[in-house]
């Protein structure tokens, strides 16, 4: 059985080390950054660039009105991001012809349908994610409750918007996906051993 | 662990067929009819009349207008509906004190949110739902596609008008489950394993 995961997740859900602990258990290997990185070396755009425009939807910048119609074609912003999404759609799928392995984010469920992926969906509760935000916090990241919760909400909204535009389904539609993992009260470790046993 | 396991389901994905496997694969007990067979001995109803109303939303039945608002009370569908299921939420919770157990339906996932059970919901894409209610069918339950596709959808429907009335929640609300499971192209007896194996 061919070994390609997709990992749709949650910002603060843990999915992230789902999918690496996963790729571990595995032994296959284990994309998310790497993307951005691969992208940045084909595009004239910045490592940093690309990672503030992935996953978010392009017609949240300045949309032209033409007549009594939006049109983005011609918009610089609006290109810029579809030329990078159709990069990274690229990148996407010279990585799953590689080898076995993991994809978080980005589609990959999508871009890879023909391929079968086994996609997994991993979500949590707020109170869940804003604690395992707060673990992983970089220094100098102290946000209030308040303002770490209106954050993960609109990360969220943008990957729901990003997916929603890209591949016309819902983010949260539970169809896109052949497991959902509710992380709220998981032990990462042990879920990833557990679903490992999938691909064995 | 306590092995403590709801399954909800869509009708036609095999949610059945999975919570039977996953109690025969941990050794624990399984109830489903059973809740059934237990309401009938204790109400004066029968089990087909308790079988045709269970997990169907009570407000289905002629609501009587008071002043502007509507009202339930006094109608005597509707409290019947409700001596249902209050017994049947005893009747669960007597099941789960028992022993270890895999409770199909009927919001135990919600009856028994005390006790934190391990919440599955087992869904599928439509095309594969009417595939497995075929290979179910009883002899004479020839449906043309197009009314079989309509009784799945109505009868999902109820689920979720059922659920949301007694709960409060989404039936189709990730939040609500640990784990979704799309048995679209899945055999359920490998599913079933794999996941029991989150028990061990």
């Amino acid at each position: 059985m061919r070994k390609l995961i997709t990992v749709s997740r949650e910002f603060g859900s843990g999915g992230r080390e789902l999918g690496k602990r996963l790729s571990d258990a595995l032994g296959i290997a284990y994309y998310d950054r790497e993307i951005v990185t691969k992208i940045a070396e084909r595009t004239t755009f910045s490592e940093k660039y690309i990672g503030e425009q992935i996953e978010k939807k392009p017609s949240s910048f300045f949309p032209i009105t033409i007549g009594r119609s939006f049109s983005y074609a011609g918009n610089p912003m609006f290109e810029q991001n579809l030329s990078i999404y159709q990069e990274q759609s690229k990148v996407i799928r010279e990585m799953a012809a590689k080898s076995d392995c993991v994809i978080v984010g980005r589609c990959a469920d999508y871009i890879l349908k023909d391929l079968n992926p086994f996609r997994i969906f991993v979500y949590a509760d707020m109170e869940s994610k804003m604690t395992r935000c707060k673990q992983n916090a970089e220094t100098g990241e102290d946000l209030s409750d308040k303002k770490l919760k209106a954050t993960i909400a609109s990360i969220d909204k943008n990957r729901a918007k990003y997916y929603e535009f890209y591949t016309g389904n819902a983010w949260h539609d539970m169809l896109n996906y052949d497991l959902c993992i509710n992380t709220t009260n998981t032990d990462l470790e042990s879920i990833a051993n557990v679903i490992s046993n999938i691909f064995e």
